[in-house]
């Protein structure tokens, strides 16, 4: 997101008009903008709240034709939104491929399709997608600053979650087919892939209770998933907190003190003297 | 609550006797101050525990009666106790309008609401907040340093901690829809609402197992959900790890002294003397 | 364990054959010690498992007589021992009240007691608790400074720990009683004790099912219950890992280096003085 | 793994094409190496998902020939590269020995016994393991390294996790006869063991909810086990992320490089000064 502001934020000027749409409806710092945006948060909000209401049947019997008319009323609404954000953009194609383009046009259409397709309509909650433009707003009080912060941390752990992932994978698949051998059809352990879900609820302490070992064999081998993923269960956060930790640190010592040899930054606590350039501090 | 405490600290001296029972019933610092409050904890604590008794209907029942007029001697005595809170503060308005002091009000309020409007009384259970007077007793066990050193830490990761509520939030109305979209009405997931709680269940690892997936593809997505949340919970944990982390060095070992011969600082509690120059502390 | 270790290794001198028995069956530093203690807990094991195998009424029924043998075999083993252990150390009264004293004793008497009062004598699990001195053993591999570390880690973590247990504690009587008020005795919130109960349950994310919120707003309550208990769970962890890591960085970053000129370890390791007395390291 | 690679890249040549196919089949560095452990994977994964589907009745009905018929294939596949890897090693029984050479062989064997023993089929899901060489091609992505620093905190607090563990397991029996006694047979606490199971099954948070206390006595000791359970999950992630965090620190910035001046080590992996005597490194 932030990217994308910025794309917008340099290079040659639009047509006053389309720089002033643009300024309302993209960027969140001008007074016009952030209104804009916390309108529009609550109105996706809304909506939100419409197609969830819709869903219930009780509630649907009743004002089935006042949420239509919200419904249409938010596709209006959005639509519009939809055609001015490709107006005031320089590149209108960029802005219809990115992630929130995407998002904007499929909170649209579900409703034109239900037109054809009956059902389709509860799509629509896509739109709670949208909401994630309330980051947007959020940057004003720094939001998106923790926001990134989270997200570096993510990203540092990527490669760590991905071998860990992976050996959850592997050892779900073989105590899923152990059980499944053991424990039989007698007992919910129908087959294989039914067996692996067995593994993954339990290893993730979900534990529904809708497929549980009968035999004294199968209630060993459950303990020991079960005591495996209460260990393991430590990795994935030992890895996050680890790299926060390393993100924090790395922000947080630094930015401090700027040498005055080189002007960098980024110095420890307990530095003496620079250590780009070896001007004493 | 350490605010407060402040705020009847300091100002001109109010009449003795007031003074006397403002010391009594406020402070926690004199014998007296210190006794009044473990009674007052324990009072609190056993009409909590007369509250929860009166609604098991085998034991209203048989102590109907007793567990009444025990009700009422502890709201007899709550009221004097309020009225004496009120008399001996400088400012009444002040205290009845703090947090602790709408507690203190709303302990006593139920009882009597309950002569016109039976079954209100439960609403007494809120006296169960008044426990949380019980810090300024740990205060002098230093337990009240902790529960700040705790709420610094969770002050400080608000604003992650909100963000990551906002992420939850989203993605378990998606997930909840599409397991509506999914599953249909078969299998618990009547409408999105009904589906999102099933999500949060799922997402939180807690897994009642009221509502499960019946079909293939359903299971395979609350498989992802499962492995998710687990990959989640790091998230938090992290966040909060890390801020504790860092509230504790700060407190801890550095910034209390700087070396008079280099002003270095960040020196340990025992040190005598500078790590970096070797001066005498 | 090791404090009481300590007071037997001091002092003046047993007469030779106490001294040696003592040095088998209390020390674990021996050959003979070591090999007592392996034994000594294999059959603590073995004991184990025979009652919890008498308690399975299909394996009861037909090894019913073994089992008894069995039984009073190990019984008549950790009597000769504890008689042993009495003769053997100096103060017999401090070990028979020292809490590993407490325990022998505890492990033989169910047995004793069974005779007149049938039953008693699944007390006799307690035996297992004689399986700590497993970590006597331990201690050779300095797996029991492991365990001094970690208990080290919890006794720092205790305040705070407290502190939360508390919060958590005044957390799950206010929503069970809450919930008991929304849901009624309809859906199993038929108490508030009961209501408590599953707040337990669900806060700490165990979601055993068998209390269910049926209403819309006691699923929104619940939900949000568990978020809280997803983002609260962060906390103990947050709290033990700094703890932790403290314990750590105290226990590595420590011991490298002595001071010349006091001989005072536990210097930093950016140190370029003794902390204690200035002497260059 | 990497130990094994080792060993075949060092030590007196093979003939070339012997050499050429262990290339191939063993290393990964070399375009067709990586080729070939790619292709290798895609097929692995392909057998396991062949027969996680035989395993579902109603697939088994449908397409019960042409699994059989994939499923020779993959045997037939594998038995020719367990025969290539026994050529093209220096030394063969090494191999067939290693971890990775036993999932190999069996992998393969199921497929012929299941022609004697109708049913072991099931056993070749073992072949799972095989993606275990997913790592090999990672490590050109540095994802190895990831899994040894995984591993190296996961070994460095293998002793703490083992003393974790044994007391959550004495811990466990001790509650689990604790249950059974209070709660009896009347609500699914037949037997020690199985309560023994329902304890592990609390205290990991996993709760199935297939046995759960009925007694109001039973529902609080059950009440604090959760308890403990959800301070005791503290436990092993923190020693996880410690040992992480030591892994790291140790790993990244400190040890490389010694200061000429000072002879001081710690500095950050960017530093091109010593930070204490300003010394170029």
């Amino acid at each position: 997101m932030t990217k994308r502001v910025k794309i917008y934020s340099q290079g040659e000027p639009l047509a006053p008009w389309r720089e002033k749409i643009h300024e309302i409806i993209f960027e969140a710092d001008t007074p016009a903008g952030k209104a804009f945006d916390v309108v529009l948060i609550g109105i996706i909000t809304l909506s939100v709240i419409a197609v969830m209401l819709e869903s219930v049947a009780a509630i649907k019997r009743e004002y089935s034709f006042s949420l239509d008319i919200a419904e249409w009323m938010f596709t209006g609404l959005f639509l519009v939104e939809y055609v001015l954000r490709l107006i005031s953009v320089r590149k209108p194609l960029l802005y219809a491929t990115s992630f929130l383009g995407i998002v904007d046009l499929l909170s649209i259409l579900p409703s034109f399709i239900s037109l054809f397709h009956p059902g389709a309509e509860t799509l629509v909650v896509v739109r709670v997608l949208r909401v994630l433009r309330i980051f947007r707003v959020f940057k004003l009080a720094e939001y998106l600053g923790e926001a990134d912060a989270l997200m570096k941390a993510l990203r540092s752990s990527r490669k760590k979650i991905t071998v860990f992932l992976y050996t959850v994978f592997i050892f779900v698949v073989i105590f899923g087919s152990i059980m499944y051998l053991v424990e039989g059809a007698n007992s919910g352990f129908t087959s294989i892939p039914k067996s692996v879900y067995w593994a993954i609820v339990t290893l993730t302490t979900v534990g529904y209770g809708d497929i549980v070992p009968q035999t004294h064999l199968g209630q060993m081998i459950a303990s020991a998933v079960m005591i495996m993923g209460y260990a393991i269960i430590a990795v994935p956060t030992g890895i996050y907190s680890t790299e926060l930790a390393k993100a924090y640190r790395e922000s947080s010592d630094t930015s401090n003190t700027a040498c005055i040899g080189c002007g960098d930054e980024g110095h420890d606590d307990d530095a003496e003297f620079c250590k780009y350039c070896g001007e004493k501090l």
